[in-house]
């Protein structure tokens, strides 16, 4: 089976736990929450994200028969527990902040409240979606800030970590604003607007640099932009203004060159002048080659005439800060809220919800975290998007998750849309939050 | 279609230059090899990984129906070129290193002997696959060169970077030494040995920690390990002493503890002296929480008294070092050697091979890269793998490759077994191969 709808996707204690739950019948109610412990260095904001993802892992989650005897022939279960679960589905509620939306430290992202054994199986792989995709909307939303207006294309299938990481750092990418993303999966599972042209080995493969800008005008016309960094790039840039003189009584125009290499500032200003002298004013330059939000910001500022950046590695493996410190913890089992004590590893019991407040621009002026119950002031995050193991129409689709972080970031207050640490955003535990800590903390010595 | 057997999972440009090449019919034999180009800091050899999983997946890469139907659909393509796409097969050869091979950069780790259009097409997937597990085991590998005779269990599906990275981690740890993994998928896809006991979600939905431990070894007799962190770590240690005693007439045995949090290594003496004096010489502790390489190597040399480590999050996304250099470059088509000449990331032209050498007690002494057909000294290191898109009897499985890797460590010099840049292994350039890249460089002029 797909590894991406497998259960046994999940790591061994989550079996063994269950194998315990289910001797001694724990299916009581149980509360789980997402959320992770700390921002990482050069992060202001966190960006939620792989919700629906989530959800359809959730809606279609059993095991096959086939699992289930690969299950019986490891020896480590017994009958009875492996005929319960080759009937395990998941039948919980899920709160979830929606995709897009911007959060701190100590928030809950995703609320499960589910009978213990389903809430617990789905750990493993509820970290594993939400971690990445949050991790890569968080990263990607920087260049977004950092170039408003240009073109920004995710490049990075091929050192993402696997299949499933290219397709959704796609996907994150775009919730967060990018333009698009040369992951052609992506864009048929996704609607994910596509861009590419040409690689090197296109260049090289023809006797000739220019033979192989006109073969390739003439098969794609629609879509002609030159990769003109194999050899000399100036050089390039000259044949392509020869180029379109000649393809211009075919019809056909240039519609961008791309630079893949060397100083990309410096590069960019002279081919773009050649591009202009040569009557191409509309052909726009596009950058790629090792760019991050911090290399964008540093070409921008330098005045580089770039209309486009493809950024790849850097931003589908989150390079700088490869993965959050999250976490899903038991809230509350049983009616009764629960607190792990670990050290540095303490957690905020019960089933919570994050309010915020807005100033009189509309900016973001602060959270209370809080118990679910109580009635704080501000917008509740937290909203249902599952009920009964069944998805709701709270989960409007990514175009809607899209918009939503658009909307999102016009709130984010200027301090936080820095690059660098900025003084941390207000997040207050409520006061009925912090006395249930207390008293749980008092109760246990 | 599962994405991880999609042959959508490319770079629209893959298919854009396919068009291309098939407009012009651009259909002769072309060399591509995968190599890496440096080193990052902290790495002093790679560990070559992946191989069986990328022809696995070029076996039976083809388009479906609806994937045309798709593609069809985008307006971008040709009848024609569709036509030919839904035929698509992958016909060609491969040589590889074998898994668990030692390399360094500029050294091919895969050559493709294969008709332009699909060489070209896989070129995504390929390097997708082979970064990724190319990066893991080079990672683990350093975890298992500082904790020889230690257990080494990764741990890192849930902050892995998708369903496959988990997977692909857990096989890429295990091909280097590790003991085993937590992620059931990957014990069942590839016969890795699994481990894993409770979170602490299960100590904490039992009203005492005692009652928790006591159900979860009655429910698993034959795998008794607790976790004894979640409230006091001391004060658990005395309750498994006492459990121990009370179990033993059942026959149950608690085979060891995990400490998750805190100060590892005072916490392992202290619960290792506990354990002892409640004469439980033979329960094993094992830690986990936050570990790399580094720390491992630390705790050992305090002198801590751990048996057996889970390593996760830095290992499964490759923390320090998230990506590989690599590239997949044209080296040969239609009979001429090719060479990309841009700024910084010139290629060394033809298809090649790697000779190493090695010293009168079996290190490796150097390595030559060299034109395929030249008669150089040494143990060729690239192998035939796959022919006319079939695999080969020289890819032997998991457990060989396993075995395959251990070998090579016994042979890798002391000097490379540090975690810190060691001075680099000599790589040579033969003279044939430099004297074809004058040649090319010169006749481009």
């Amino acid at each position: 089976m797909d590894s991406e709808r497998s259960l046994l996707l999940t790591d061994l204690y989550q079996l063994t736990m269950l194998q315990g739950y289910f001797a001694r019948g724990m299916h009581d109610t149980a509360v789980f929450e997402l959320f992770v412990r700390k921002l990482r260095p050069g992060r202001n904001f966190l960006v939620a994200a792989g919700i629906e993802p989530l959800v359809e892992f959730l809606e279609q989650a059993r095991f096959s028969a086939d699992e289930i005897d690969w299950l019986r022939a490891s020896g480590r279960f017994s009958v009875e527990f492996l005929d319960w679960l080759a009937d395990w589905r998941f039948t919980g509620d899920v709160e979830a902040m929606p995709e897009g939306t911007i959060f701190f430290p100590n928030e809950p992202v995703v609320r499960i409240t589910a009978p213990l054994p389903q809430a617990q199986l789905i750990e493993s792989r509820l970290i594993n979606l939400l971690n990445f995709q949050t991790l890569i909307a968080s990263k990607a939303v920087r260049s977004v800030l950092v170039a408003p207006g240009k073109t920004l294309v995710d490049f990075g299938l091929r050192r993402a970590h696997g299949a499933e990481a290219g397709v959704l750092a796609a996907r994150s990418a775009w919730l967060t604003g990018f333009s698009g993303t040369a992951t052609v999966l992506a864009g048929q599972r996704y609607g994910i607007p596509l861009y590419g042209t040409m690689a090197h080995s296109y260049i090289q493969a023809h006797d000739d640099e220019m033979e192989a800008f006109r073969d390739f005008a003439r098969a794609q016309p629609a879509n002609v932009v030159l990769l003109i960094d194999t050899y000399d790039t100036e050089a390039a840039a000259h044949k392509v203004v020869a180029l379109a003189k000649e393809l211009e009584p075919e019809g056909i125009r240039i519609q961008g060159v791309r630079i893949d290499s060397g100083d990309l500032g410096e590069l960019a200003r002279r081919v773009r002048r050649i591009l202009d002298e040569g009557g191409l004013q509309r052909t726009i330059v596009f950058a790629s080659g090792d760019l991050d939000e911090y290399r964008v910001r540093e070409l921008l500022a330098q005045g580089a005439p770039i209309d486009g950046f493809g950024i790849g590695t850097k931003l589908d493996t989150s390079a700088d800060v490869p993965y959050l410190d999250c976490a899903y913890k038991l809230e509350e089992y049983a009616g009764k809220p629960r607190r792990k004590r670990s050290a540095g590893k303490a957690t905020w019991p019960g089933r919570k919800q994050v309010w915020r407040r807005y100033d009189a621009q509309g900016r973001m002026a602060g959270d209370v975290v809080g118990l679910a119950h109580e009635a704080q002031e501000g917008e509740p995050l937290l909203v249902p998007v599952m009920r009964g193991g069944r998805r709701l129409d709270t989960l409007a689709g990514l175009r809607a998750a899209r918009e939503h972080a658009a909307a999102q970031l016009s709130t984010l207050p200027q301090p936080l849309r820095a690059l660098e640490d900025a003084p941390p955003y207000p997040v207050e535990i409520s006061g009925e939050l912090q006395a249930l800590a207390a008293r749980l903390d008092a109760e246990a010595h």
